[in-house]
């Protein structure tokens, strides 16, 4: 019997997203599933739940940061806050969905190459051509990729997936769904492996 | 040497505080500290921070329900979600605080008692009365109580205690300061445990 794959949604301007993606596939693998790598648009949920970044929050965003350092520290990840913050994610959603649908190994490694763009490197990936520089590092062709992100099935795709996150209840990021049960945030992942590990309860 | 004390801040009406009120003793005791518990009021907090609760925000709220009813099964707490949500801690806090100054050790089983009666009964302590009740069955006098609960002075202490605690940067339930460092979150008890352990990181 095949187990059902771990979604994993995020958006690329989410530190404990970019937390997540480097805790979710160890916990994966130790209970024989995949992860299937989601990436959304955090900005257009928040609109539907009134919500809106963490570090914007006033005194709530200072402890996020020490808290999103604090967490990096703990596990071992390197980690800095990017100067723009938070940044846009669309370009870096358009072109995983694109690479994805021609090659799902390497659009896993854009994903994990645009978080370190982002969370180790400062950069801001907002601007498109920042997308198509890190996506050439592993050999998309540049100018396939700009056609891409101006294509209009493109951008619908990400609507698309966009669309179903919401109608499937995702709110934040990271959001895990494992056979089923919803789990919110880098700090339920231990939530996560219990509940692989035992079936729920 | 004497370690510095845990401070425990919640509010009763917060379910993830109660949570963690039955997670901290045993977390203070292996490290051999103790844990100084205090109420405040969310709902104050909340005005400076442009939050609201939880099980307010659309979407968000319905996940909260299940994760703190998974959250409870999880540690083995017995848990229910009271009709009336939010409820105020006003009186209750109130309560603790007067006793507090007269028997700190009658205070905390004051303090267990409430959120029992929140989280295990579904009482709405919100009613001056039902604190009252709660109260006596610990052996605090009825009528001396009521006329603390009308005190100015004992109004004033609470708003001192909350005025201290947003001068601390509390702005969630439950929040603690382990040798001075804010943790906010019952799914942060993990980390003020290695953090006691090591002494930081």
């Amino acid at each position: 019997m095949t187990r059902s794959p771990i979604d994993f949604y995020f958006d690329f301007s989410s530190p404990y997203g970019y937390l997540g993606s480097h805790r979710i596939e160890a916990l994966a693998r130790k209970h024989g599933r995949e992860v299937v790598w989601r990436p959304f648009l955090l900005g257009v949920v928040f609109k539907d739940t009134g919500s809106q970044p963490l570090v914007e929050y006033p005194i709530k965003g200072e402890y996020a940061l020490r808290d999103f350092k604090r967490s990096a520290r703990l596990y071992g990840i390197e980690f800095v806050m990017p100067e723009t913050f938070p940044v846009s994610a669309l370009a870096g959603a358009r072109a995983f969905y694109w690479l994805a649908d021609r090659d799902a190994g390497k659009a896993k490694a854009l994903a994990r190459a645009l978080f370190a763009a982002v969370f180790r490197s400062g950069h801001d990936i907002g601007k498109g051509e920042r997308v198509v520089e890190v996506a050439a590092e592993l050999g998309v062709d540049p100018e396939e990729l700009r056609a891409a992100l101006a294509d209009p099935a493109v951008k619908q795709r990400l609507r698309d997936e966009v669309g179903a996150a919401i109608e499937r209840g995702v709110f934040g990021s990271p959001f895990f769904f494992a056979d089923g049960e919803p789990f919110w945030g880098a700090d339920r992942l231990d939530h996560v492996d219990r509940w692989l590990e035992t079936g729920g309860w």
